[in-house]
C-alpha cells in the first residue's frame, strides 16, 4: 500500500495511491491513519474525492510528526570520501517539523545562506509505539519507507560543532511523495538511491552501503525515547553532496532537485 | 502572571498561580492559552477547580511543544572552565517533547547510562509566532521564563560529535514549575541560577554571564524557522555540571536535584 497526505481546500487529507489516482481517506493525514492502529490503513473509508497522482498537491507524508530524527555519516563510501574513520555509534540529530515540505514543493532558499546543499535519504515512518525495541519489534514498527532530501545549509551547519542550525530551515526538507509499506519493498537494505540537480546525477548509491540499517536505527532511537506513529526517521545520505565536491557546488534559485529511491518514488 | 499546566483526572489543565493556589483555566495547557493570543492569558475563564501550589501534580509548563530548541556553551565561565574559546555563533541543538517532565517528577534514570548529569538552565516560552524577528519582536515574543534542567546522559552525548542522543532521553528534562511573564521578572539578564544535588550546591551563577541573551537567541532561532506559541527554548547551563568536576560526579537513583532561578521558581 502507498499512503500520501494531500492538500485540499479544506486542509490536508490522507490518501491511498490506486493506480494513477490518490483516493482521499477519512483522516486528516498519514499520521492519523497510522495512529488508528497497525491494520487500520486498509480499513479507513474513502471520502469519495479522487486526485490525479501527477498533479496532486502533496503535503509532507507526515505534516506534523511528533519527532523528526536523523542519522548522519551512515554510508561507508561517504565516510571514507570525507576522510573519516567508520564510527562506533550512530550519529543522531533532530529537525523540527517546520522544516518539512511536500515532494513537489519549492525549497525556500534563505537569503542568509549561500551554501544550500542536497542530501538524498531513505526515510522511515513509524507505525506503532516502541521503546527499547527488539529487532522484531523494530521491524514491525516501520510503517513504511519514503524519499527525503535533507537539504542542508552548510554555512550554518558548520558554524558550530552542532549541525542543527543548518539542518532545520523552514520549508526545506521534502518528504514524499508517499509512504510505501514494507510488503511492497523488495529489500529496503538494497535499493538504489539517486539525486539529480537540473538533470545532472549528483548522488548514486545503494542503501546496502548503510552502516546502520533501518531496523537498527529504530532500535537505537527507541532506546532513548518512545517512537510513536508518524515519527519520521532519516537514515543518512550517500556520497556526492555538493560540499564534498572540488570545488564545492551548491544549489541556486530555480534549479530542480530530483531525489529518487528504487521501488519507492521520487 | 504565573501560568502552569497541572495534571488532573481528566487530563492536563492550564492554571494561574494566585497566592498559594493554582486556579484551573478553561484550556488544556499553557500552550493552548498562549495560542489564544498574546493578551488572552488574563481572560481565560477559570474552571472553578483550585489546587494547592505545594501539592499540585505539575506537568511540564508546555507538555507538547512544537519545538524544544537548546543553546549550548552559553555561559562565559563554563566555556573558560572547559578550556574552550568564546564561540562566534550560538551552538544550537534540539530535544524531542517526550523528554519533558514536570518540575516535581522523577527523572527516569536509564539503565543504559552511567553518566546522568545536571544542567540548570533558564527556559523561555514563546508567546506569538515570529520569523526573522527584530530585537523588539523577539522581546515581545517571549511569553515568559521558566526553570529547566537539561539532564544529560554524558556517555551517550559524547558517543559521537552530535549531542542529541544524550540530550533527549524520555522523561528526563524538568520544565517548570510555571511560566512567569516578563513583567514580573526584574531583569532576565541578571538572575541567580543554582542547582543543588541532595542539598549540596553544584551550580551557582548569574544569567548575566550568558553570551547570547534571551532576546538574541529568539532572533537567531527565528532566522532559521518560525517560532510558535508554546515553543520552549533552553538558554544553556553555567559551570558546575558533574562531568566538569575532577573526578566527575554523576547522579544516582534516589538523589534529589533542586534547580532554582531567582524570581522565577524552583
Amino acid at each position: 500500500m502507498r499512503l500520501a497526505t494531500v492538500r485540499t481546500p479544506d486542509g490536508t487529507r490522507a490518501a491511498r495511491v490506486e493506480g494513477d489516482h490518490l483516493v482521499e481517506l477519512m483522516a486528516p493525514d498519514v499520521r492519523a491513519v497510522l495512529e488508528a492502529g497497525p491494520d487500520a490503513a486498509a480499513a479507513v473509508a474513502p471520502t469519495g474525492v479522487v486526485h490525479d497522482v501527477a498533479t496532486a498537491d502533496l503535503a509532507p507524508v507526515v505534516p506534523r510528526p511528533d519527532k523528526v530524527l536523523c542519522l548522519g555519516l551512515n554510508y561507508r563510501e561517504h565516510i571514507v570520501e570525507m576522510g573519516r574513520e567508520l564510527p562506533e555509534y550512530p550519529t543522531i540529530f533532530a529537525k523540527v517539523a517546520a522544516a518539512l515540505i511536500g515532494a513537489r514543493d519549492d525549497v525556500w532558499m534563505p537569503p542568509e545562506s549561500v551554501e544550500v546543499d542536497w542530501e538524498a535519504e531513505l526515510g522511515l515512518v513509524i507505525g506503532r509505539p516502541v521503546r527499547r525495541a527488539s529487532a522484531a519489534e523494530a521491524r514491525a514498527a516501520i510503517a513504511g519507507y519514503t524519499v527525503v532530501n535533507d537539504v542542508s545549509m552548510r554555512d550554518w551547519q558548520m558554524r558550530t560543532a552542532q549541525w542543527v542550525a543548518g539542518k532545520t530551515w523552514e520549508h526545506a526538507t521534502p518528504v514524499g511523495p508517499w509512504l510505501v509499506t514494507p510488503d511492497e519493498v523488495d529489500d529496503a537494505r538494497d535499493l538504489r538511491i539517486t539525486c539529480d540537480v537540473d538533470g545532472v546525477r549528483m548522488q548514486d548509491a545503494r542503501t546496502a552501503d548503510m552502516l546502520v540499517t533501518p531496523v537498527e536505527v529504530v532500535q537505537y532511537l527507541s532506546t532513548v525515547c518512545t517512537l510513536v506513529p508518524g515519527d519520521v526517521i532519516l537514515t543518512g545520505s550517500p556520497a556526492g553532496a555538493g560540499f564534498g565536491r572540488v570545488p564545492p557546488v551548491y544549489l541556486a534559485p530555480g534549479q530542480t532537485v530530483r531525489t529518487a529511491i528504487e521501488g519507492i518514488g521520487e
